[in-house]
């Protein structure tokens, strides 16, 4: 057990893990924005789910009942949406949340970028929002279950999979 | 991503995977009375934290602040206790709990069973009243994060390490 007990209470880094600027109610992300629109993120969990689920579609993912969908952001200790501005014009092109006991652990789900925004290191810069605000939170145990073909890509934000042989585990209905 | 839709999509089952008795406000595992106590579930969250504190000093596990604890366990979706009752005494010799979006992922956390009363089946039975009940809610995600030596414990309950390939992931402080 001393791998959940160090992290149980061991202090907040004081070293910035991010250069991104902080997330007050929302942040902006500088871009050349002669070119590209301005990237934005936000905490709100005021999100049209139907703008989300159209995200999801359009990087493949099953459509999930509405009501659980509002319920599970409700429900969500931290969401972070990520949205391409340009003028009055916004949209939603990135999307993450976590559960947590708002006191030791928390744990990622859907996260999602946009395919056309997808390559420019948005993916990362979400991410480390998310990290940066649970961090801000006092939590010190941050998990997630990462699909085969991202695991490296979160390796490169600092998370490592299976430390000291940890292993993630899902029950399965009627595998019994 | 097929993995995480499929379990999102899912039914709840109908078949039961339990032969406990359901918690109402709690619930009784049949036991000799006449040389054991009887084994008591319950949902209440309003646990003496002390108590808490002690059994998990009995399985070695290092103190936690008594605030976050407090916190965490107000901030768990689901907390089972498990006690020995004799007469009107009762001894708290097990607890688990889980944070979840109430809609869809529900993580399983602090599982502990008291030294002396390993080895009986509780800790499965533990198990099983949480799975339960997490099923009822209609939670269809449920994971954990097991230490080595309990993975064969939490496969024998139908929990699976590593489906598909999906990895178990733990940001580090200061890693990157």
């Amino acid at each position: 057990m001393s791998f959940w007990k160090s992290l149980f209470n061991s202090q907040p880094s004081t070293s910035a893990t991010t250069t991104a600027v902080g997330l007050g109610s929302q942040a902006a992300l500088e871009r050349d924005s002669s070119t590209e629109g301005q990237i934005i993120f936000s905490k709100d969990k005021e999100i049209d789910v139907y703008e989300l689920e159209e995200l999801c579609d359009a990087v493949g993912w099953s459509r999930r009942p509405i009501r659980k969908v509002k319920k599970a952001i409700q429900f969500s200790f931290l969401v972070i949406s990520m949205w391409e501005q340009r003028g009055a014009y916004r949209r939603l092109i990135g999307f993450s949340r976590a559960t947590s006991d708002h006191a030791f652990n928390a744990t990622i789900w859907d996260v999602v970028v946009h395919p056309e925004f997808q390559g420019q290191g948005l993916g990362k810069e979400l991410m480390r929002q998310m990290i940066k605000e649970l961090r801000s939170e006092d939590i010190s145990n941050i998990t997630l279950f990462a699909d085969p073909h991202v695991v490296d890509f979160y390796r490169q934000l600092g998370f490592r999979p299976d430390p000291e042989g940890i292993k993630g585990m899902f029950w399965y209905p009627n595998s019994r």
